[in-house]
This record gives structure tokens, sequence and C-alpha cells, in this order.
């Protein structure tokens, strides 16, 4: 796969050079259309398919990248729109990217900050979006080219393209307009990251499926950003509003025109069923603030299902959060002690249930990897969903 | 020193028997009377002077018993008055106590509740103090003998007796008040510990010595507390309001009053400069929560005095919290990323500073140890008055 630069947005030709990508998908087995492999990068590999815990603000609320180190997390999230706002962009490049500020030597993917500033209501026109801060009320600006120049500086792994992102349910016209926005802005992203890589950078970008869920819609989507070229394809507007039933078969139509030999990310899914049916059709990225929101409210995921902390059956139980799970939390310390902790708001319950979360996502994950590998993955999507349903 | 059984509240003599203390201190090195050793007691044994972080709902807030391990604290404090509350000490009874429900294997010592319940203004009477639970508003009530059985039921290592602390400044009257109140509970505190010990309990109990800033209400506090005869001798109602000056000539005609051979313990005192002073007087033992509360509100001990974190000149700061120190979050980031989590209210952050905080000041009680046992304790002293005074 090679990445072409294409026609910008004023008719210019940016380069008609190829180059070749800097990120490179590994497949090691498939099972159906599911597969698990390899994404190797300038900075090293992470294992497919994966969860990746979301930094928000450069850390994972309530962890450090000493935690998350243990834990064997292999990519986090950053969110532009939090970190050009606090503590700025400028900042972060000095100390060496997120990587340098937070100290954290994973793979850093950084989403767009589209995604945030959607659901700030901002002014959009084709040039791109002007939003109000959330920290202080200040008015502020995104296009895909100032998003691509913050993600260089955060000095993300793999930045994302500015995308318009609606919720669901829209009318087909709304769909429809933030389609075409996102495919032109994709385009313009490209293109304003060309120079960067003609310099030897090796921060992939990956574009951005928009497209509802109308199939076709999806497809033709999927189909004009593969026409653009990226390193990746990252999945969005989904889980925003529709059932499952209604996501799965959209999601389909887009893998279905994606190249096997790309990653895939559904942006912004975390629930264990929707990431193994996401994984049954082919996706191999996911990221949620799912897992970590629900722990600092006292619900546990565990192999049986969820698990309500704040249940008063919980009191007196001596049995850790998941017995036989070994993670930080449940090596030590007993349900009762947790749930104590959690409804006397000591911040040691929010952190020790976000350990038992993210490891127990992060095991799922090495649970599909394995099941792909072995043939049994259709056995694993049925026992997740007997659970999780 | 022995322990020796008293004439309980209604003029009945519980046992005249003797009994050996369960806890010994070996003083290693004196420098004036300042001093340096090891407490020794059933479970082990712990340096002194020291420092007990405060756990007061069986976590110190934002760590693990993991987290109080590397950081090499000994003793942590647990709160009665909490602890009765929620989850209760029948619960905490069924765990083993604070050490099995919190799995903390080093040292605990429980206050009587005494301090939390008189700021809660309570009923009090000879016979005890009844209370509004700040947790859901329903009447509790606490005597002394109430309080040596929730303390027996937390096993703690070693127990509080249950005392009048008014607050600085108070009428003569109402001091006086306090110090009889104070010796009568210390007495019937005893009289419901003995049978416990009788029976081989390893729970030590001190005594509390009042009488505001009266030097003579404090001689005689010590000597009528000393007369009942404890494991050790707790010093209470400093550091409520008084000046350190008012407060020193007060500490200073205890200590005078005090056994050399039993451990002497300065509630609730944690600046520096107090400490210091305090153990130039002969003080083995310190508790207070303002080392981490402080943290969690950006506030950064260090050899070169109190850092405001939130400080606008640290936003670009690549040093770490104090250079040199080993601690988890000096030895990983910056100024800057700690500034940047604490200033937008990551949770990550507080925990971080607090173990910068409770390591410092672990570090400082062993500079004293050291110092002692050189014979350079004068320095040591004025070097830490100089840099915080």
């Amino acid at each position: 796969m090679t990445w072409r630069y294409l026609i910008n947005v004023t008719g210019a030709v940016v380069s008609n050079e190829e180059t070749e990508s800097v990120l490179r998908l590994q497949i090691d087995a498939t099972d159906g259309q599911a597969r698990t492999g390899v994404v190797h990068t300038a900075r090293g590999s992470f294992r497919t398919p994966c969860f990746m815990p979301v930094g928000t603000r450069a850390a994972v609320r309530t962890l450090t990248s000493a935690d998350l180190e243990k834990l064997g997390a292999e990519v986090i999230l950053g969110n532009t729109y939090h970190l050009m706002l606090k503590p700025g962009a400028d900042l972060i490049e000095r100390f060496g990217g997120l990587h340098g500020f937070a100290d954290w030597h994973g793979h850093v993917l950084t989403d767009s900050g589209g995604f945030q500033i959607f659901s700030l209501e901002p002014k959009v026109t084709d040039e791109g979006a002007t939003f109000k801060s959330t920290y202080d009320g200040s008015y502020h600006h995104l296009s895909p080219e100032g998003s691509v120049e913050v993600q260089q500086k955060l000095g993300s792994d793999i930045q994302m393209v500015l995308d318009v992102c609606p919720p669901l349910p829209s009318t087909e016209a709304v769909v429809r307009a933030a389609l075409e926005r996102s495919v032109l802005w994709a385009g313009r992203a490209k293109a304003a990251q060309a120079p960067a890589r003609d310099a030897g950078s090796k921060q992939a970008q990956f574009g951005i499926v928009q497209g509802g869920i109308t199939v076709a819609m999806r497809t033709e989507s999927a189909q004009r950003t593969l026409d653009i070229g990226f390193d990746g394809y990252g999945i969005g507007g989904l889980s925003v509003g529709e059932t499952r039933d209604e996501m799965l078969p959209a999601l389909a139509a887009v893998t279905e025109v994606l190249p096997t030999e790309r990653p895939r990310y559904l942006m912004g899914v975390g629930d264990p069923v929707s990431i193994v049916e996401a994984v049954a059709l082919g996706v191999d990225m996911f990221d949620c603030v799912l897992p970590t929101r629900l722990a600092r409210h006292g619900t546990i995921l565990t192999s049986a299902g969820r698990m309500n902390l704040r249940n008063a059956k919980f009191a007196d139980d001596p049995e850790p959060l998941e017995p036989g799970c070994l993670c930080e939390a449940c090596s030590r310390w007993s349900r009762a002690y947790l749930r104590h902790l959690l409804m006397v708001s000591e911040p040691t319950a929010a952190r020790l249930t976000t350990i038992h979360n993210v490891h127990w996502l992060l095991r799922m994950m090495e649970g599909a990897q394995a099941a792909i590998a072995a043939g049994t993955f259709d056995q694993f999507r049925s026992q997740v969903a007997s659970v999780w349903d």
C-alpha cells in the first residue's frame, strides 16, 4: 500500500509522488473476517485486535504511565481538543510530545478533536470549526490543517484526520453533508501532513469513514476515503445513538471496502459485545472511556458480566472483584474493602477499580487474539455475547 | 515499666496485678532530649522518631497499602470515628481488623474517635459523648469503654484512650474540665482494656495528656495519666489554635514528666518545624493529615520549603518536584506534567503529589534519626527551621 498525495482543496496537485506507509499490519491469523496480528510502526509494534485506554488529558484517569506499563497497555489515546486548550500543543511539543510529557514509551494515538468539538455546537464552514472552550468560554478554531499541526506537536504515533461526526438519528441530508465535508477535510488533512512526511516524519495518519447507518453512504465514504489513501482507517460516527443492530450492517459495509492490509479502528466503541462483533467483521482497534468511567462509578467488568460494586450484598464479601483475576486490585483486596472505599469516596477505590476494568478488557482482547489464532473465534464471540447481552 | 490496673469509676478495684507492657522502646541514641530508637511490638518494630501517615477511612487518601510499602511507611493511622460509622467495626473485625481489611502488614495506630467527635458539638456527660454522624445525621454514642471495644475490633497495634480535646484558646475552666474528664476516662479505658490484656491481647494502649497551654495543668495531666500507667503516652490538645511559641513550653512540661522509656506521641502535628522542635523535646511519634492534604491541593514539601505547584512559573518546568528526590513521582515526571494534571483536576496528580509529600516527610524523619545518632541534631533542627519558618 502506498501513500498518494492528492489534489488539495484549491485544486492544485500537492504531489503525485508515492510514499511508503509508515505503518505495516502483519496478519498472523484469520478466522472468518476476524484477524489477529501485529501493527509495526517506527516506535515498535502492538498486537491486534487491541483496546486503547483513553488518556484524555495526557493521563488515563486515576492512572500513571507506570500503571499502564504494568497493565500491558500498548496504545493510549490522547485527546486533541483537551490538550490543545490545556496545557497547549506547543508546551507538549517542548516536552517531546505526549510520550515525553507523560513519560510513556508505548504507542499514542491522538484523535482529531472533532468528536468533542462537534458536541459543543460549533460554527462550522468548509474551512473549519469555531468552538467555545469548556475550560474558560474562550473561542477557538480548528481546521483540518490545524488539527494536523496540533497532532504533529503532540507527537502521537498515529494521528486522525478532522471529520464531521453527526449524532444518530440524523436526517439523510445531515449525514450526507457530514460525509462530503469529511471527505473534503480528509484530503486537506493528508495534504497538510505531506510536507512532514516528505521530511521523514514517521507519524501515521488515519482517515475516517462516516455515513451514518446507511449502507450505501458507508460504502461510498469508505471508497472515497480509501481513494485518498491513508496508513489506516478510522470508522467514525457509530455508537452515537443507534442500536447495535443498526451499527453492524453499516460497519460491515465499511470493512468490505477497506483493504485487508490496513488497520481498521472503530472509534469510541468499548462494550464487550460490540467489540467482539466488530472484530468478527475485521476491525483491529478500539477505544472507549466506558471501562474507566464505569470503574469510577463502581461498575466492574468480569467474565460473568457487569457487577455493581455499590450493591449492599458486596459489603461483607471477602472475594476479589473477580476470582482468579491477576490484576493489582484482585491480587490483594476484597470486594468488601473496595466497596467500602467506593462508598466513602476514597480516591483509592477509583484507581483500583480502573486498574481492574482496564486489565479485564486488555485480557479480553488477548482472549480474542488467541481465539482467532486457534480458529475458535465463533465460540469466543458466542460466549461473550451470552454473558454480556 | 509495668502496667497497673486501677480503681475503676465505680470505685471497685479492677485488678492489682502487674502486667508487662506489650511494647518496648529501645533507645539507640540521644542528642540532648532528642532520642532515636526502635519501638518493638508483637507485630514487629518501627523506628523513631516517626511520622505516621493518616489512613482515615482505611486508606491513606489516593494511596494503596502497596504504595505505602514502597514509601517505607511503618505505622499508619486509622480513624475510629469514621470507621465505626462506615463500614463499621464489626465488619472490619470479620476481615481480620484493619490489617486484613486493607492488606497492610505494617503497624496500625487507631485514634479514639474523640478528636472528630468533639468537633461535632456532641452532648457530653461523664459517661460519654453522643454525636450526630456526618454521613447520615444519625445519632451515635461513644464512651471510653465503647472506644476501647471499637479499637479492639479494628485490631490496631496501638489504641488511644478517649479524651476530651478542647479547642484553643479556651477558658481555664474548660481546659480544667477537659483535663479532669480525660483523666477519668483514661482510667476507665484502661480498665476496659484489662480483660483483653489478661487474656493475652498484644494491643498496646496509650493514655493522652491534656491541659491546654498551661504548664501547670500539663504537668498535672501528665503525672495523673502516668499514674494510671500506659504502654505509651499521647500528647493531645495541641496544634488546635495556639501558636508554636505557646505550644512548646506546654509540650516541654509534659516530656519532663513522662518516663524516658515509654514512647511519646504528639497528636495531629505534621509541619516540619513543629515536628523537629518536638523531637528536640523528646517526642517519638507524629501524625497529621497536612502532608497528604497539602499534596492534593498542589502544595509540595521540598528541602527548600513549600512549593505551590499551581504557580504559573511551573507550567513549563522540566524539573521533577524536587531534584534528587527518589520518590515515584520525581523519578519520572516533571513539574510541568504534574502541574498540568493538577490544573485540569486529573486524579493522577493527587496520587503522585501525595506520594512525593509522604516520601519527603518520611525521609525527613530518617534525617532526624540519623542526626540524633550522629549527635548533630541541633544543626538539623536549625536547618529545618531556616527553610520552613
